[in-house]
């Protein structure tokens, strides 16, 4: 069995399912950790800061440092940089997405940007999205940190990110570049941090349509694991296949 | 020349410019008045009242009364009390919407209703998106007071209904029953109001892509005016044509 010298490895169904951690998720860490395999948790969750997400994981006995987060958020202002470095951006967001920028370098304006970004925002308002819309048809091009149309609550599907981002896309008819999982930004901005090329990196997750899709798009090789979203029946349902699949993280320490 | 019993009017480029009343409009309409023809001014604008637009039309030297004016909120209100008496409608609007709903005894809710309806609220909040998209997902019926992407405003096109719309459509996949020009919803519900059939009413407007269209698409017939949005050159793309055209509402005079 191949041996993988990086890892980017999905959050929700993988490492934990809500607020509860998944049985095998520490020790695989951990084995990580022994063996000093460099290792992202890559989330599309675009509104918390690293630190916020790395201490929700140590909570929970899983071993993980601010530096081992990668977020949308984080993803979409190093794609920028890469882009046009000092990029000028007009930003709808949460603290995730404003904290990410700023690291990045980015200069935050109200008006004449290269870029419009469009972050989960609970605190959206008519003129926030009317400033993206003239930013865009102004000439900025237009990001979106994700595509995710719903986000899971305890009150049912409430709107993701993917759908305010629609507002701007109905209004002015520019599609967004979309940064998060299944896309390969997210992936390949990913593997810039850790430094390990396609070749090099495996792809851990447990959602089909984001996880694997996303390894499969960067064309790097991916591993399924069936404690989450995607059952081994609805697999059975798609042509691309997973690299590898497991029930367990357990079944995979080995080959680490 | 066919002589019609009914008048369905647009206003924006058909009555008035912005702030500027436009030339032939006042004896037009009281040419109408003057042979006691019924007529209506249709406006896809669900934010104002009636009252409001009567106001600005009088201000301008265009006779109106407050029962000559029908938007696409009232259309809305029309439209749900014939599909359900008395439904319970959870509604996201501004003011023009409010009291269209209540004019017609419909009820308020803010969840299991029957219907949602999305009209321009320039104090839209998540909260609002959020209670829209729970109830479309809970089976209310998706409805747009209009389809308009974008606004003019002296500060550019700034987002319109639909695309406040797009995000409720984007997260849950319901598409909107779209109410306003150029459906023929709005077309229907103005002719209840004034009581003549399709063969009696003909549809003023200026432009193609709403006013005639909402015309054609309703089965009526239409008198295009060239004092506003679509030249006369830019008509000639078209298919499917006007039943009539003028230069100005003056060389129209003669055939009320």
């Amino acid at each position: 069995m191949k041996h993988y010298n990086g890892y980017l490895i999905d959050l929700d169904g993988t490492m934990y399912k809500g607020m509860e951690c998944i049985e095998d998720a520490p020790s695989f860490i951990k084995e990580l950790n022994n063996k000093k395999i460099p290792h992202l948790f890559l989330t599309n969750n675009s509104s918390l800061k690293q630190s916020q997400i790395a201490d929700k994981l140590t909570t929970m006995g899983i071993p993980a440092e601010k530096e081992n987060i990668f977020t949308s958020s984080m993803a979409t202002a190093g794609y920028i940089s890469q882009q046009k470095p000092g990029a000028k951006v007009y930003a709808i967001g949460e603290q995730g997405l404003f904290a990410a920028l700023e690291q990045e370098g980015l200069s935050l304006v109200e008006e004449d940007s290269d870029y419009v970004i469009i972050g989960i925002d609970r605190q959206i308002t008519y003129e926030k999205l009317a400033k993206a819309c003239l930013n865009v048809r102004a000439g900025a091009k237009l990001i979106s940190t994700n595509g995710d149309i719903a986000i899971p609550t305890e009150r049912g599907l409430l709107p993701g990110n993917g759908s305010l981002a629609a507002v701007v896309t109905t209004s002015t008819g520019q599609l967004p570049i979309v940064i998060g999982k299944p896309e390969s930004i997210i992936m390949e901005q990913a593997m810039k941090v850790i430094g390990t090329s396609k070749q090099e990196t495996l792809m851990v997750g447990d959602n089909y349509d984001t996880d694997i899709m996303a390894g499969i798009n960067a064309g790097i090789d991916t591993l399924m694991v069936f404690t989450g979203l995607t059952t081994e029946e609805q697999l059975a349902q798609y042509n691309a296949k997973p690299t590898y699949t497991v029930h367990t993280l357990k079944q995979w320490l080995d080959n680490i």
